[in-house]
């Protein structure tokens, strides 16, 4: 069975993102051993270039997982029973952390948000006055199923001067929207492979800061020796370049490829792309008749658009009629929003104009198609104002 | 940087084991969504292939990560606090199960046997006689540091006498040597794909067997929506198709490529081919002059070649001399064994009688270059008698 089989040849959703030739091309180099020096120094230097992308000099680990192992060992590696985080809900994903948090035995003081809107930092401010013996803070980044961005950067800013230890789930921006641990103060920043660093899913790189490994190690029993340990990683890797089990070898050749593809396109244009790309789609959505999820535009994420679903449309519906006769694919809503949304991400290498303007096409016409009233060629015209 | 960098040319290493150009190939697939026809098709038809590999009729769940993973999550999985866990222990992966016994709150009863020797089944059903409160056992089929094959089937009859739960590290053998999940009694099998599956390092397939799901939904808190859960695979895939998260759709097109490699040879080629290359290694390391570690040749294992590292001879330098000067990579031990063995390894798509020779020659050489008394020959003959 092949993968060429598909008759997706845009893959417009908030991850899996397209691969490039070239990654592809890096994922299919033969196998090395992971002690081996190639691969030691392949490492040493995929790990280098990822912290460049993480406009960071922090530690970073790359966790041999999905991203949502990342998110699941930030809270599991620091929290002692009874520890409260406070865990900002503005999302399906923002929501996920509180069962983590539960899981592993913290005790959950949770700031919720419409899903339309962005968290407010003045209501942060307010639940850790309130709350004195909060240990840590959670927040989404970019909450992919509602397609807002968070301000970060004001968040944690707000938590520091609490002592409050910031955990951000960045996995669906960074790469793609500016995002800056050391300035910004965040303590762990959870990224994955498979959104805008153009990877297949398989790695989580995550920056580290000396007070998270603190509360790590003065954790009442570090957690080691297990697949959720992040102190593993610093106790092998990074003392002494070893792996605490055999590493990814092919996905590493793989990130490593993606990344020193975005280095060389650099940061300003990659995310300025990704600006760019996401307002043409909002333009272009917005023209065609559509309401996009998000409050207000200033909020919406560059790297998904989450749109209303009309009433009386079979939005499913709509989105085979894309992926089978246009070959796009964009995706719905997550469970328990109740199918009141439909998503096209642009990230990473799916980021492009071209991209956008296949998309729109496709979308005006399947609109067309399940009779939604579209003037054809509508969302199209604000597309090639920015192409 | 390209992995075409690397000297090596024969990857003879207890995994990760060289891959086949067919399933690199398919490795660097184009990336699909994961809930895309094709890609639900391909991971139906990848988990029935896997099942024959396995030879088994139980569930079987592909965990996304390190054969560690699935080590850990198979007793995490069934453990409530103060539970006993027999671990049968005669090598370094053995004690390991240990280990993630106490992290999840178990207690470990050990039967620990000399290194070098295989489990005594007699000294299972004392055990189990003398502790009628065991609820589950860990036994590594074959302890990759070690070289030696435990006898699994008579084990886990045993245990199944006393009603004990069987766990089995089958990492480094299934595929490479016989075992039958379900005519052999093992509730869960746990196997790698860096090993004999001839894949990259990031997958760990399972056999879970009814009871073993059975003890996993009565525990106390079943673990639910954390990376360590099975049950999150059975709740998902199992019962409605979906994926507990993304999926490393890469990873799954080699491993399809890869299992479909081995089942056009037909299992019972692919055991006597490892059980040849394993032969002749065996009788050439002898004719050499060299000892095996095993203290007999029944139980060394037709997967990896352990061999004593002789008096006054650095075999760091050895495995040096033979990776640079003739593109063979072999390794040595693991922490804690004491720098007294190296190792061989014929998995998968490396046990193949050209690799044989060619490791053989280079260690003749290599023995000759740091002067050990070595008949160039003596050993290559052995080989050619099977070649």
């Amino acid at each position: 069975m092949q993968g060429t089989k598909s008759k997706i040849r845009y893959l417009m959703t908030p991850g899996p993102v397209e691969v490039s030739p070239k990654t592809l091309n890096a994922l299919s180099s033969p196998v090395i051993h992971h002690y081996s020096p190639e691969f030691i120094e392949l490492f040493e230097e995929t790990t280098e270039k990822v912290k460049k992308v993480f406009q960071t000099k922090k530690d970073l680990i790359i966790m041999q997982g999905e991203a949502v192992l990342g998110l699941e060992a930030s809270v599991a590696n620091i929290l002692n029973p009874g520890d409260k985080v406070l865990v900002l809900d503005n999302g399906p994903y923002g929501a996920w952390f509180g069962i983590y948090v539960e899981n592993h035995g913290g005790t959950v003081v949770r700031l919720k948000e419409d899903y339309n809107k962005a968290i407010d930092p003045d209501k942060v401010r307010a639940a850790l006055e309130e709350n004195k013996d909060i240990k840590a803070l959670t927040v989404v980044h970019m909450d992919t199923p509602v397609g807002i961005t968070n301000p970060i950067n004001e968040i944690c800013k707000i938590a520091k001067e609490f002592g409050v230890l910031t955990i951000v789930d960045s996995v669906a921006a960074l790469g793609g929207i500016d995002i800056r641990p050391d300035d910004w103060d965040i303590d762990i920043c959870i990224c994955g492979s498979q959104k805008c660093l153009s990877c297949p899913p398989a790695l989580s790189p995550i920056s580290i800061s000396k007070e998270a490994w603190k509360m790590m190690e003065d954790r009442k029993i570090p957690l080691k020796l297990s697949y959720l340990s992040m102190t593993d990683y610093r106790d092998t890797w990074i003392k002494n370049r070893k792996f605490p089990f055999t590493p990814f070898v092919s996905e590493i050749y793989a990130l490593n490829a993606s990344i020193t593809e975005i280095l060389k396109e650099g940061l300003p244009n990659v995310f300025a792309r990704h600006k760019k790309v996401a307002e043409a789609i909002r333009d272009a959505v917005e023209a065609i008749g559509l309401k996009l999820w998000p409050s207000s535009r200033e909020i919406a994420s560059n790297t998904v658009t989450a749109i209303k679903v009309p009433q009386g449309i079979d939005d499913e519906k709509l989105r085979r009629i894309m992926a089978e006769k246009y070959g796009v694919l964009i995706t719905g809503d997550v469970a328990g929003l109740g199918g009141k949304i439909f998503r096209i991400g642009h990230m990473g290498y799916s980021a492009k104009m071209d991209n956008a303007l296949v998309t729109i096409a496709a979308l005006e016409k399947a609109l067309q198609e399940i009779k939604f009233p579209v003037k054809i060629g509508s969302g199209v015209e604000k597309i090639l104002k920015y192409f």
